[in-house]
């Protein structure tokens, strides 16, 4: 009995991708071997989960996926499954509902999301070339290096996620420009490597000198004071990135410490943070993204952001980019973020608006904009 | 609708630890706020899952924490909950079963274990002294570097965790010793950083000089050659770490790539693959480390292992170090580890058995053995 954990070993016999008849094969990545999740040839997943007892069972997840929600079905066994409608490429979020209670699939590994560990698969793209640009290809590869740092404003050990391009180690001397970079609500500093492959994303544009050498630093976008919980999640975070995370990545690695330098860019919530810090503080940063989060209420050129684009020549004057993105099927941030696009270049502020086609509020977007984004970052 | 995901945000007040009249207060690192799992003075650990519709509901997990299962009982509103006996202070990996479904508590992050995303909860010790070695202290801290790389042995895409000390950025011409460090069966190269704090554990012996400045290396225990599934899930493992993983980490990193510099260790399977690997390697490892992981048929000094305990003289002019750990709770590793540290010292084979104190097959075994084993390495 007291072996039982090394006769796990043995069960742990790696898949092959085995096709069915009807096409399909097991997810990349599944664990010990599960057939379940399958992927058939256009893009649609079949679940499965064995739950006898279960009076209804559901999967659901993220935009991109299911929509709302998909029933499954129960064979005489106890096993329900059920098939999605074709899913874009790239990662998903999902999770079972089974009679109301949230059950992962133990088939897959997990990502935080949604404010918890949610099962997650990567659905391959229909054209294997859509895909190359976030895989991890035989090129130079950078390191994640993960920094433990106990924030004095916080009280909180937090956990920042530093990306170092191949020539970081191979060129002692060198000093390197830092993009920051905010994942959604929900979702924390594990976002914009585990479900983002940021650093595949770099490393395959830096291979290719599509994209400068570069570091990304990822940071959970939640800081609360001790006693101001009533502020919100997310209101200390400023404090903590300019007065402690900058600070500390200037100090500890070879960055070239200057705005011109220096670039933030988020999804979602990080977007909306991206959008209140930087543009503010353009002793900080002179590149800004903005992804599939445009202001909730409206954008209007004088008065949102603290003023912050009110001066359309001084703003252009110490900002080098203002990029914004989103994808054609969140449409309601892309309508917004189309029209804050429109009101900026209306009002004389150079940006430039990145659409993605085809997918909704989902990491495929984010992936596409990191890639279009870093190919502009830190060139004159 | 589609700012749902913003609204998350506003859910995530991160919780406090609010004393209950009982005494219990939210484990350390809940997520969102919640309240439960709550933890008692005494150690005890109270759950709690709503599932109105299920019929039976217990919490299984790692020893140390629950033994065989826990029986949940369900309140009038379809909330079960069920609370330990005194838990050994440390992880422990934790899931509910409902109705057979294994259920992750969405109250909790994961961690991979048992071939799957566990539930986990860290138990503060009796006597927060106890806790000290492993806590995330106000010290000098090292990194822990993600290093992925395509085996061409596997034909797998690779990830592992490289731990640098704090001397090794801050002293660009210096060299260090490098300590492999494996897992255990159904775990993979999250779980000594993750689960085992081996980061935090080594922080704090470099900085009060206990241990010297050296880096750990954690990989996955499993590989196999393509079309070799027969053979087992580790079967390919030495190959890999000898072919691929040592040489990858001697070109990129600043280490002393000698015996004598180089050590091994690892937990049951990793242990296992520690007796396997080094003593038959003296070129590449004068230091060993088997935790909770003796031979399951017994010792033979001159049979097992392939012999390379056989020449006892031989084993102690090459070997530095040949180290031994189990619990005393977890008997049976124990009673098989003490049998061969005597079986080795009657041979004449110079050794060393380290004994856990009420520590059964769990982390906090090995988080104890890593803090003896560490203090140990690398000095003559």
């Amino acid at each position: 009995m007291k072996y039982s954990s090394l006769a796990i070993a043995l069960t742990f016999l790696l898949c092959g991708l085995t096709p069915a008849q009807d096409g399909s094969v097991p997810a990349p990545g599944n664990l010990g071997g599960n057939e379940y999740p399958r992927i058939s040839a256009d893009q649609r997943v079949t679940f499965r989960l064995k739950a006898p007892e279960a009076k209804k069972v559901q999967v659901r997840g993220g935009a991109g996926l299911v929509k709302d929600a998909l029933d499954l079905v129960k064979s005489d066994d106890g096993v329900w499954t059920g098939t999605t409608a074709p899913a874009t490429g790239g990662f998903h979020y999902y999770w079972f509902v089974v009679d109301g209670v949230i059950v992962n699939d133990t088939a897959r590994p997990t990502w935080f999301g949604w404010g918890r560990e949610c099962s997650g698969i990567d659905v391959p793209e229909k054209d294997p070339k859509d895909g190359e640009f976030y895989a991890a290809k035989e090129v130079p590869r950078g390191e994640v290096r993960v920094n433990w740092y106990q924030s004095k404003v916080s009280g909180k050990l937090r956990r920042a996620h530093v990306y170092t391009p191949p020539a970081y180690d191979q060129q002692p001397q060198q000093r390197f420009p830092v993009l920051y970079l905010q994942h959604g609500a929900g979702e924390n500093e594990r976002g914009w490597v585990e479900q983002g492959r940021a650093n595949f994303i770099l490393d395959n544009l830096i291979a290719t000198g599509k994209a400068v050498p570069m570091m990304a630093v990822v940071d959970t976008g939640y800081a609360v004071r001790p006693g101001s919980e009533s502020a919100g999640p997310t209101s200390a975070f400023e404090e903590v990135m300019l007065t402690e995370l900058i600070p500390l990545i200037d100090a500890r690695y070879r960055t070239i410490a200057d705005a011109e330098h220096r670039a933030m860019a988020g999804l979602s919530m990080g977007s909306g943070q991206t959008l209140s810090i930087a543009p503010k503080h353009p002793e900080r940063f002179a590149w800004i993204g903005a992804m599939s989060g445009p202001p909730r209420k409206g954008f209007d050129v004088k008065t949102s952001f603290d003023g912050a684009f009110a001066d359309a020549a001084a703003f252009n004057g110490r900002t080098k980019l203002l990029w914004l993105s989103a994808g054609t099927a969140e449409e309601e941030f892309h309508r917004h973020t189309l029209a804050m696009h429109e009101a900026l270049t209306g009002a004389g502020i150079k940006n430039v608006f990145y659409s993605s086609p085809g997918t909704d509020h989902e990491w495929q977007t984010w992936r596409r904009s990191l890639h279009e984004f870093a190919q502009r970052l830190f060139k004159e």
